[in-house]
């Protein structure tokens, strides 16, 4: 089938096909020769997709596409420091040969023609030689090796003496030191390598992708470099064009007179064009329109980045809305029922910068309120998190310390940049529990904490006599667990109904990997997915009752287990020999079905309903 | 509780009141006065929360900032073409006050001072005059009403023979048309407009929020006009600093040399500093230190703009991994257990902007194998939407229906851009029925494609002999409700069972608004949860037995509806007159209920194992 986005962007390049203006450059024979109505178009995703349209397997010289890529190189060969004392990073407001430095010989920037003789002229030559070392850096942006146009080469160099006048008017000022003719050649070169609208839309999907190539994965820049090519691409890319360019299209961008033109939209794509003639600032005609076109259609200006992050907090709600599936004896359950608005959940979703760092804070803040006792913030559906958010947590940390309250966090994958001294945990379940018990702590009597739980606080006697739950727990076998230890196994045969005295177990469902749920391979303990922890009084493996008694998740013992077990086989015979005790049985079995269905039910309702 | 935010900011505060550095301006006696001590920060975000440090409440004259919002109105007045043709959006590379116009004595940008008085020119007078105007404009992007202060006014224009030299300078090339003295007047008038760092905070917001102010609600500026500011304030905000501000800060800003600094970071924050002393450039020495500082912690340079869009394909399975809850007869089940995987399921989540449209029309594209007839794409997770993917969704559509496929949304909110064409459903569950019906029809035979059932294919009949459901038929009553009708309310006692002969019913949930999830308040009808549509073979009512029998779902007919009900009080006398048939039934009762138990499992589990 084929894609609809190739079908846009041939939409786009049929129309733009029209445009017959301009002229390919006429500064060498090689590049007179360029085909007018060569026309390619290249986009590629930061995931390292790429969809081409046209002659975007044409290949053609990189002319000055190249100078945002030398500045890289030597970037990282010298750092900044030493390359901004050589070249400023200042648009000029000039044509992109004006021969205009400062006072001090210093170029305004490494994209205008002096400013690029003067960073090729700052990359190491290292053991291979400086040619080398550009083609092989060039090519770990395009992600293919690359190779030089000889002919292209050689006419740079004979037409190139107004660059080699800017080159020996830099000597003279010391901003180019060592062999000038050896920089000029190298330049000539580099703008002599030849590339494709597709090579040229990886180069720009490098950049948007933080430096990496997103097909090979090979760092090409490190992001800091990237960041700063970036800057110099959007003030500096289009040259005396760069106002106009950074009003109308609004990404950083850079054309060569080849033809080509790259463009970036940071955290999302590359686009390259091919198209030799050109307009009267040396960039490609169709190249500039179809950037604008589709930075208009593609809303990629941007001051049209409006952040998703208002949808942070996805729900601020007391923890007795959504209690833990943990059973409380009586006592404990009328504590819980009066206080348990004092433990408040914050649900958060989506990547954490500024402003989403800002409005989850709000909330968390907005929750504490008198006797709030703990706040649990809810960070499972949390993106990317800004590092400075640490400060803030220790800031929040610590504003609640001193209130005696206490912020804990949800938070299984360790993406939250936590300081010392907040407590995590894996599942809401288990916070959920926590914050009860410190409830139940608090303000409950002796009574309501027990370790242990007897039979009588099962939903399995809920609704009986004290003569019937006598002969329940007779036919109950008591057993035990060692921490660690699988209780049940997915795909066993219904084992019967458990119930816990102490200890808490984990239930998980094994899921099923395919390919868009991939996951790291070494990854094993994810590849469960756990679904809650049970404590004291409740029961597990009467799930399988409702698939055809085949046990759907694993239980394993968190800590040292001791459970009643009512077997399958006790509860058949049961129904045989005395169906009106089995019926009280199934009874209490079935309401505590539809007691989950409820719970998940509640959960599900709860979360779509705050969902901003 | 003091907001860790403001905390934070009291420490940059605090570490950068160390720099004493650079001095007030001295260009009149009013700045010269400015206070090298004074130094506050303000931060506001686009949903209108406030963040101040220091001496953010301190009066001082708005100076150069104010040029970025007369452009905005002279842009308002008389667009985009009419203002071009006589200020430029270039880059000048030039101190502000520098002497310098373009051959035609056009000046390279509004946010020098020639281009500035040109503005201003252009401003309309309308009615109430210019300066009102501005006063009225400006009010409008701070969210109050503005003030002169008349000292700076008559010190600006004693000491602005420069500014007047400009103006006369303009008006010998007729970019300044009619009274220059009014015009420079006015200029110096919007320079002495009194403002705190909050205002600017303010403003920077509005700018930041599309042109909304986003405490009043206020529209500042139009969309086209506010994105044009922000691209000149980016290339041309920093004089000739500009270039080293885009590389070290990367967003908008502009100063002022009464002290004043604005920084936008589109989509989430404006930001002010006050602080007179300047560097040599004009600007503010703190507010620059500032800006970095921040720039750095928060992670607010542009090309740190990764998108969270890669996340956007939550899931991608056949619809028989997630069916939906209709109950089908042997023969439907039987097609549906060969056929169901030529129906997918795409779950999107997120933004769709490029790369998530990019990366969701892959993933659709991608399930589409063989003898695929159907994906449902689920949109129910979706946040923006780029206008453009309607025509990226007609070529889908398209490209389906080439190819014997249908593409179905569900899309309860309406949010997709959708064309006309594709069928679009409330919940997943029902879009999953209506894929299986699809199968069936297409796969099945007439014995698979009943509108009605009949006992046999109750979840309650299930494991009985023939001769014990003739036995619960006798139990059972026959009802009807019409389209519309409430069958069950939430909070009633359990009435019984009810299966589905014919027509279909929805189960919602009463949700509680609380100030997080708030709705609009006449948008009624969200503030029921559809939590599931049931269809004939399936039951309900039973849902209430896991609490305390009172019922929690509200169940309506969707269309004329037969069922059968067991009431509750025979299922009563059932218990007490026969318990080893009461015990069949609540057999089948428990095992439905933990078959639902399993399904929400399942459903949560595949959601999660699937996420990016």
């Amino acid at each position: 089938m084929e894609s609809p986005i190739s079908q846009y962007l041939g939409t786009v390049h049929r129309e733009i096909s029209t445009l017959d203006e301009g002229q390919p450059s006429h500064s060498t024979p090689v590049l007179a020769e360029g085909d007018p109505d060569g026309f390619g178009i290249a986009i590629a995703t930061v995931d390292g997709h790429v969809y081409e349209v046209g002659d975007a397997g044409q290949e053609f010289t990189i002319q000055s596409i190249s100078k945002a890529l030398s500045y890289a190189i030597a970037l990282e060969d010298h750092g900044f420091g030493f390359v901004d004392e050589r070249i400023d990073v200042e648009p000029s407001g000039d044509a992109f040969n004006e021969i205009s430095l400062q006072t001090n010989g210093r170029p305004d920037n490494p994209l205008i023609n002096a400013g690029a003789i003067a960073t090729t002229a700052l990359i190491d030559p290292g053991r291979e030689g400086r040619a080398a070392r550009i083609l092989e850096a060039y090519g770990r942006f395009a992600g293919r090796e690359l190779h030089v146009d000889e002919a292209s080469h050689r006419q740079e160099s004979r037409y190139g003496d107004r660059n080699r006048a800017m080159g020996y008017l830099m000597k003279s000022f010391g901003i180019i030191e060592g062999d000038v003719e050896q920089a000029l050649d190298d330049y000539f070169l580099q703008c002599s390598i030849s590339v494709t609208a597709r090579d040229l839309a990886l180069v720009a999907a490098t950049l948007a992708n933080n430096g990496v190539n997103p097909v090979t994965g090979v760092r090409a820049a490190t992001p800091a470099v990237n960041a700063r090519v970036l800057s110099v691409m959007s003030t500096c890319g289009m040259y005396d064009d760069s106002g106009h360019w950074m009003t109308e299209v609004g990404i950083p961008a850079k054309s060569g007179v080849g033809g080509g033109i790259i463009a970036v939209l940071s955290g999302e794509m590359g686009l390259a064009v091919y198209s030799p003639p050109l307009d009267e600032h040396g960039s490609s005609v169709r190249g500039v329109e179809t950037c604008r076109r589709l930075a208009g259609d593609l809303q990629l200006h941007f001051a049209h980045a409006t952040a998703a992050a208002q949808a942070t907090v996805r729900g601020v709600y007391p923890v007795s809305e959504s209690p833990s599936q943990v059973r409380r004896n009586q006592e404990a359950q009328d504590v819980l029922d009066e206080y348990a608005a004092r433990a408040m959940v914050v649900e958060l979703q989506g990547d954490l910068m500024f402003a989403a760092v800002d409005s989850s804070v709000r909330a968390i803040i907005d929750a504490v309120e008198g006797d709030v006792v703990t706040v649990i913030v809810d960070g499972r559906r949390v993106g990317k998190v800004l590092d400075a958010s640490a400060e803030i947590f220790r800031n929040l940390r610590e504003s609640f310390a001193g209130e005696g309250r206490e912020l804990v966090v949800v938070d299984p994958e360790g993406l939250l940049p936590l300081p010392e001294g907040i407590r995590t945990f894996d599942t809401k379940d288990s916070a959920a529990a926590w914050a009860e018990d410190l409830i139940i702590e608090r303000y409950g009597s002796e009574d309501s904490r027990p370790e242990r739980v007897g039979l009588l606080d099962s939903p399995l006697a809920a609704h009986i006599s004290a003569e019937q739950r006598q002969r329940l727990g007779g036919l109950l076998e008591r057993r035990q667990a060692r921490e660690g230890e699988e209780i049940l196994t997915p795909g066993e045969d219904f084992a019967g109904i458990h119930m816990i005295i102490s200890g808490r177990v984990r239930q998980s469902l094994p899921v099923r990997m395919d390919e868009a749920g991939d996951r790291p391979s070494g990854d094993a303990a994810r590849e469960e997915l756990t679904v809650g922890e049970l404590s004291p009084g409740m029961t597990f493996g009467e799930g399988c009752l409702g698939f055809s008694d085949r046990q759907i998740l694993r239980v394993t013992a968190l800590d040292d287990v001791e459970y009643f077990l009512l077997p399958a086989a006790v509860l058949d015979r049961l129904d045989r020999e005395d169906p009106a005790f089995a019926l009280l049985v199934w009874q209490a079995i079935a309401r505590e079905g539809y007691r989950q269905v409820g719970h998940q039910l509640r959960e599900i309702g709860l979360r779509t309903s705050q969902m901003g």
